[in-house]
């Protein structure tokens, strides 16, 4: 039993996926096999930025052996202008479409155009290379900077800019300006003993998940769609299928396959209504899986971005003020992850006086999509290095500092809203305090680093039914998409409140027929609500329960209490596997059901120890040690937790060193491939050390805050403030990879 | 609308599962395929009674590309003589898994002996060739009457002749005599002025379902055994698989697939266990599909039976006794239909003083099964040929006879109960009045034969939950098999519920981890018993809206009333789909819940009347003219009302004249194809005309009461009493085939 007096939440079971995954039974998207399967194919843009002025697929549909040819001109009528909620942020109907299927122009190198089904993928492959698309080619736009300048290529007619709130009818690739305050910027800046100010860029990464997208589509001769893919939301997956086809969403259904990772960049849909288009129009099921580098080019890697922060702190060691211009790359279709940026960036402090500028930029790169705590990685590293240097010029530890200025109970967070009880103070401390911290760390180019980062976290609808089976266990039917072990940590919590063993509440992932609604598995919700839908089902099944057990008991239900898997009353007593045996007789089976939709998501915070040696002669830098620290709330399940929090490291380690889109001066990706692309492997690596803080969150019945994202953040900057220490330069550019490291050196000893 | 005021029962919208069946999307078990999988055959003893010496699997196992061979010694250890319930009777494990592979001895030709997996369907063939068995012919008893002879061969050594409730320790085939009796025989017998007794004989038929019974197991890695069948219930698929394998039910998956026919034929469990050992032995998934001789062969048919009846009634009209002694033939295990040939054969009457005697006999046949009304048909071919013949006698129409002494609310049954609210009388004033009773039958050798017969309709266990989708439809999750037309006709039960169209009702049948206890699609109980299980769950969807809907229209739940789709408190309205679209603002997804194990189900009478031609040269009889009555309680789908009559007397029709197992003194079937299985075609049948009576079931929301069975038990009686009309011949033996026909004739004529 753990302190709080759990039996099962925080420990560590077995996950119920398990079996299945080693062995190879698991069916992901591209195992899905239907009679008369087609395959499709996607012809994607060469150029990255172009007008289409004619698509001819005749010399496509004469191949023998392709069964339908489509192009955006096959989606039905619908209003374009229609909003759509995409699990992620939103989106119209026209621009929705347009991601997948390009009308008027391609916006990107990898840009859908067109799509084939034919008997086999050689075929379809074939038949893409007999469609004649004629382009008229349009200078590109690569950069946020770039996209801003008043003479920058302008990627759609009909986008204005909206500033500060207001459409000023100004066409522009800047989507939009928005501004978070608190204070008074200049006041807090006059009080300043110290104010550093840097600027930071950083490169367009993608979330690699191991599992290329995929989809596989019927359209039924009743006119219900059928769709099966690797998603991070199946009713996502139900709702733009519905807006894009333009059916209500009654007649979808989407069935979640197993998911080969998903990090964010499996909430939006690419493929699956034009897998649909393509069923409709060949009258056959088809499935379509992406390359690799369709993977790169044609999904929504996280947002390239120009930041600049200024930080003014007093002697005393208080920050003053803090300023931070975040212009994010939305890619080709409006809508970044600047806001996001922006809630987190200065969200470890308690600051009097801030400003935050954001810019939704759109450039000529694939539309980005969510990637772990999504925009909050980019400005962290920024605003922890110059957090980092103000630190150094006040004399401070830097975690010292951070603490002194530390966000708490009651701190207003940039966007507006106060915390409620959080973990900040904790991270640090737990930072502070771990042997890492005070570890000698001996040779030449060595050095340590250290960073916080805030993930706000949502909670989103979440929806759970629970059966009772004869033998006394349960299934808990639901609708989130497992790719963390939540089958297991939204089962723990039903067992805990059952009264039963983790093994005996068995869950499933059901498609969208068979479960209400549930948001996507993302934004760190899943554990956190879909975990509150089962509490609360599971509290329905025990009401029901109490009623069968007072019958049997020959009792009154409120006569009846259960605790530790018995039903009492006065010394009469029932197991819970008794009365399930005897449901029948007493009035059917019992299913408990609930949903939710919780407002208390809790923020946690995460904090990184990085210890790093720079190889002066290649710039090559080693992470020698690493330390990840996350408040997690309450840890359901805790290693589970130590594997978001080592994934999260990893790959904000990736994210720190080597990943990058290499781009030609065209706009074309030079690096498409996992040989080109480097993420890091586990040779690349330490071990990560995991400390779990739980500071529990007050708006969750067991106190889960949900640790998906915030371990995202700190990597980059504590790296980037490890390399200061070791090599004495100060870097302003994600990778910090060999060239960049050793142009920083050389700058210096110039 | 209804006279009743319903919007949606009674009306026929198109089925949900019609386009999938019509274009051959539906998935059946044999579409089942999963990675690995292995094909298994099944090895089937040569005799219809031999003593298994040994078995030598070592030729099989050495043939290459067998992965497995199993016999009964496969079977983990288990507590052999407990009791589990299969749905439509209770057998103990041993008989269970003894059905499945035999142990000691093989009790039926075609009885599994041993089962094969193989890397495909024709090196496990070859494989079973070489296993070798050594076999002890005994000598085999092949009907009740022989059965029940004191020299007679005995099949089980263990079994003992339970007598009117008591166990006499007595080795027997006997199983089982039990005796139902009301008031004083032999009074009424006394008090009768007509008393008529005769013998009749019935054949073993079988259901004659197009799919043959097939299973896919795979026996994973942790242990869960998951099973894809054709079956009338997901739920004894897992409890037999379970029970036989001795595992918890939890820790078996049943997916039920789509059924192509089962008429009680697809409850007990054949090849599920079979499949699962074959599984865990190979480490793969393993499929077995029954051959049509396998079907005939190794599952279970309904009972041949010997029957007499005798009557006795007054000149008034009142039958003042009854008595009727049924042998019925249980197959190779203890179980036949007997009680149920019991309690209905006197059912359609109002009779003070009766008798049943009841023996269930094993004998060298497969194990019987249920088949549509089990029992029923047997003792209605006879009781209704001896009413015909009393009728007759006194002089009166037989329809008169019967309306005289119909059952009605407060007649006893054989067994007991008294009857609620029942529709016998309404049955045969429907008779009377349809302008076929009264039609002229014109021409030489033609006659027309009236019968009614009675089905009790059982309740059971079942669970539905309901999921609001924002559109304003729902989607209905449940486990009920849809044979005939269910998902539509328990959908359209939640959809009256709830204010919706039928086609806003989606429902799915789903697997035994995905919704709660569901017991079989059987007994007539699913529109009854599902349908009120969706009934509640829709009620509970209600309640739930109308909290949402007060919320929005700032209100209390008390003062919000719902019609038609729109809830409106005082002057505010607004429609389910506008709730149902902002159910996630208002605190979460909403589904509502039942289970439901129903006491009310009120039985079902049917009757027919029948024009016949007999062809006096061949004895060949013609079906000119069939009507169908039924009373349905509260036809939910009359179409699908319609299809069940119309199906059950095809049934009853080819029972009546042509289907039989042929079998050889060694108890070889020799008819075991549909070739030489003479199932009616529709060149052998008119429009069979149906005439739905509804007397609502007071045990029923909507009054339902359950058709899918009572409409097979009055043809064969109806057209006995037609050839009698139409040739002078009083038949006592079914089927009434040419040769049974001429032979009458012939006898008459000398």
């Amino acid at each position: 039993m753990s302190a709080h007096g759990y039996k099962v939440v925080g420990t560590r079971p077995v996950r119920p996926d398990g079996a299945d995954k080693v062995t190879g039974r698991a069916a992901y998207g591209a195992d899905v096999h239907l009679a008369g399967l087609l395959y499709g194919a996607v012809l994607r843009s060469p150029h990255a930025h172009a007008r289409i002025r004619r698509i001819d697929t005749r010399g496509a549909e004469a191949l023998e052996g392709v069964r339908a040819v489509i192009t955006a001109s096959d989606f039905p009528p619908a209003d374009a202008g229609r909003i759509i909620d995409l699990g992620e942020g939103q989106q119209t109907v026209a621009e929705v479409r347009g991601n997948m299927l390009a009308s008027g122009k391609a916006l990107y190198k990898g840009h859908a155009v067109a799509a084939v089904a034919a008997v086999n993928r050689h075929v379809a492959e074939e038949a893409l290379g007999l469609i004649e698309v004629d382009y008229e080619p349009l200078p590109a736009v690569l950069t946020a900077l770039e996209a801003m300048r008043e003479d920058a290529p302008i990627l759609h007619e009909t986008l204005t800019r909206k500033e500060l709130g207001t459409d000023t009818g100004e066409v522009s690739n800047v989507a939009e300006h928005f501004r978070f305050e608190l204070g008074d910027l200049e006041q807090g800046l006059a009080e300043a003993d110290v104010v550093v100010e840097r600027e930071f860029d950083t490169a367009t990464v993608h979330q690699g998940y191991i599992e290329p997208q995929n989809a596989t589509a019927l359209w039924n001769q009743d006119g219900r769609i059928h769709v099966w893919s690797s998603t991070q939301g199946a009713f996502v997956v139900r709702d733009t299928v519905a807006a894009a086809l333009n059916v209500p969403v009654s007649r979808v259904k989407a069935t979640p396959m197993e998911i080969g990772g998903g990090f964010g960049g499996k909430i939006r849909v690419y493929l699956e209504p034009v897998a649909a288009l393509l069923s409709r129009k060949s009258g056959r099921p088809v499935k379509i899986v992406m390359s690799r580098q369709e993977v790169f080019e044609g999904t929504g890697p996280t947002p390239g971005s120009h930041i600049r922060v200024k930080v003014g702190a007093r002697r005393d060691g208080r920050i003053s003020a803090a300023y931070a211009f975040l212009a994010y790359e939305a890619g080709a279709y409006p809508g970044s992850m600047a806001d996001c940026g922006a809630m987190c960036i200065f969200s470890p402090y308690d600051i009097a006086n801030l400003c935050v500028d954001g810019y939704n930029i759109v450039v000529n790169k694939p539309s980005t999509a969510a990637y772990r705590a999504p925009g909050a990685t980019n400005a962290a590293f920024a605003g922890e290095s110059v957090m980092d240097e103000v630190a150094e010029r006040l004399g401070m530890d830097p975690i010292d500092f951070r603490l002194r200025n530390a966000a708490h109970e009651g701190t207003r967070r940039a966007d507006g809203p106060k915390f409620r009880r959080i973990g900040c103070v904790e991270v640090l401390e737990a930072m502070k305090n771990h042997p890492h911290y005070s570890a000698p760390l001996e040779g030449p180019n060595r050095g340590r680093g250290v960073a916080v980062g805030f993930w706000f976290n949502v909670g989103l609808a979440s929806a759970c039914t629970i059966g009772v089976n004869a033998d006394g266990t349960v299934n808990l039917v639901e609708g989130s998409t497992d790719i963390g072990g939540t089958r297991a940590s939204i089962a723990m919590q039903a067992a805990e409140v059952l009264g039963l063993r983790a093994e005996d509440v068995h869950p499933v992932v059901v498609d969208t027929d068979s479960i209400a609604y549930t948001a996507v598995t993302g934004g760190s919700r899943t554990t956190f609500a879909t975990g509150w839908a089962a509490y609360e089902a599971a509290h329905d099944v025990l009401r029901q329960m109490k009623e069968r057990a007072a019958r049997l008991l020959e009792t009154e239900p409120e006569c009846v209490e259960y605790q530790d898997g018995v039903f009492r009353s006065g010394e009469s007593r029932m197991t819970f596997a008794e009365v399930a045996a005897r449901l029948n007789e007493t009035g059917g089976p019992v299913t408990g059901r609930a949903g939710v939709n919780p407002r208390g998501a809790g923020g946690s915070y995460a904090g990184a120890i990085a210890d790093v040696e720079v190889d002066p002669e290649t710039g090559r830098v080693s992470i020698l040690r690493f330390t990840s620290v996350q408040d997690a709330g309450k840890a359901i399940h805790p290693a589970y937790v130590e594997g978001q929090m080592q994934g999260g490291s990893a790959q904000g380690i990736g994210w720190a060193l080597n990943e990058e889109y290499c781009l030609s001066p065209g706009g074309a990706m030079q690096n498409s491939s996992f040989l080109d692309y480097r993420m890091p492997t586990s040779l690349d690596l330490p071990m990560i050390e995991t400390v779990i803080v739980e500071v529990p969150n007050p708006g969750h019945p067991f106190g889960v805050r949900g640790v998906g994202e915030a371990n995202i953040v700190p990597p980059p900057g504590a790296i980037a403030n490890a390399i200061y220490r070791a090599a004495g330069v100060r870097l302003s550019r994600l990778p910090m990879k060999p060239e960049t490291v050793m142009e920083a050196i050389w700058a210096q000893r110039d």
